[in-house]
């Protein structure tokens, strides 16, 4: 009988962010499975490494950096393989997943190659955007509010008329396209309204006014704006 | 010295799917707070029972459901009164929220009366919209998509122009609104991408394509939907 295939998420960073059911499978788990970009500590498995059966075989899946996208689709098909085998040999499976594995995340890849042949259950985890606006201590969105969420890549002119349609906004991934960003909000009025935070949930989190956010920005940065006041807050 | 004041998500329903740290600070609080509309039976207390400290005070705030929002908004004030009492007491209050506190939450109206006062501290949960993607067992979003989030009870000029605009969509709070989100998302031929999912993660959980979702909808009920295909799933 073959062995069932979990993809799970650890939330944002901060392993006490974990659900109980995470902890749970993990902490049972003979076999983890896991991404590591271009050979760098993989975050996921830093956020569950508490929660680990001692002794567990880890697959690592070494997913490489490039812009051409056939050789990390290459990696994830190797990856599915070894998973494969030992869902074949009867051991369960768990694919550890920073944040969500269905949102943003790169489980999507091992899901597509795997959900079809075995037994497949994802267990949803707490995600960065509300850990964000929780350490911020305001509301993503309320009421009736249309929220957007928007990957910092997307070029200027189409973040334009995403921002501009909605009523409170998630930009993800901010990084390197900060600079961007920023002239997105100024060129619509809002960069008074925007709230930069980093590493949300971690040790060295930090959050300020989009104005004193610093020059270079990390990979795990977030710019939260809401355009509305509710007047009954 | 004053108590602390915590929002706490819980996530979707699942008590499994709490947070280690929404459960450490439930399992400890002498003093927990929760809404509970029109007095019907709380679900954000229905997702905690298993973790309330015996003996914990419950302040239990009744909120009117009516169209006028002065008498809710009433309710919030004299709920607030009653958590600033304890606090200045000296006692931790931990405010129950089902979801995610500063996703589409209540809580943030006791936020917004109380947060100015007491040191505060949320703690993110699981949200519905991740829940329903991993029970669905589909991306919510993928790569560089735009995910928008729209409350069910948009209007349907509204809604069009955002699931037009959007690579994902997640539609929440269906109900009594889902003939209307039928309408729009087959004018823009996206009736069968879009998936209905009622009561995630809860015993009762169903759900299936839209063109077979029954003609009433429970309040806790979604559609997701997304446009693209990725060449590499």
């Amino acid at each position: 009988m073959n062995g069932k295939f979990y993809g799970i998420g650890l939330g944002p960073g901060d392993p006490e962010l974990m659900t109980l059911k995470a902890h749970r499978l993990i902490s049972a788990a003979d076999v983890v499975a896991y991404p590591a970009l271009a050979g760098a500590e993989s975050f996921a498995r830093a956020i569950a490494a508490g929660s680990l059966k001692p002794g567990a075989v880890e697959i690592v899946i070494d997913v490489p950096m490039t812009v051409d996208r056939a050789p990390a689709q290459a990696a994830y098909d190797a990856g599915a393989a070894r998973i494969a085998e030992a869902l074949e040999a009867g051991q369960d499976v768990v694919v550890l997943c920073e944040g969500d594995p269905m949102f943003y995340g790169s489980f999507m890849y091992l899901h597509a190659r795997l959900s079809g042949r075995f037994d497949c259950e994802v267990v949803p985890g707490v995600t960065s955007i509300t850990a964000c606006a929780a350490a911020l201590g305001r509301p993503l969105a309320a009421r009736n509010d249309v929220l957007t969420v928007i990957p910092g890549p997307l070029d200027a002119a189409a973040m334009r008329a995403q921002v501009e349609a909605a009523d409170a906004v998630a930009i993800m991934k901010v990084g390197r396209h900060l600079p961007k960003i920023r002239q997105v909000l100024a060129s619509l009025g809002l960069s008074a309204r925007a709230v930069y935070i980093e590493r949300a949930t971690l040790g060295n989190e930090r959050s300020m006014p989009l104005a004193d956010a610093p020059e270079n920005a990390p990979y795990f940065s977030m710019i939260l704006m809401t355009k509305g006041d509710d007047p009954w807050l």
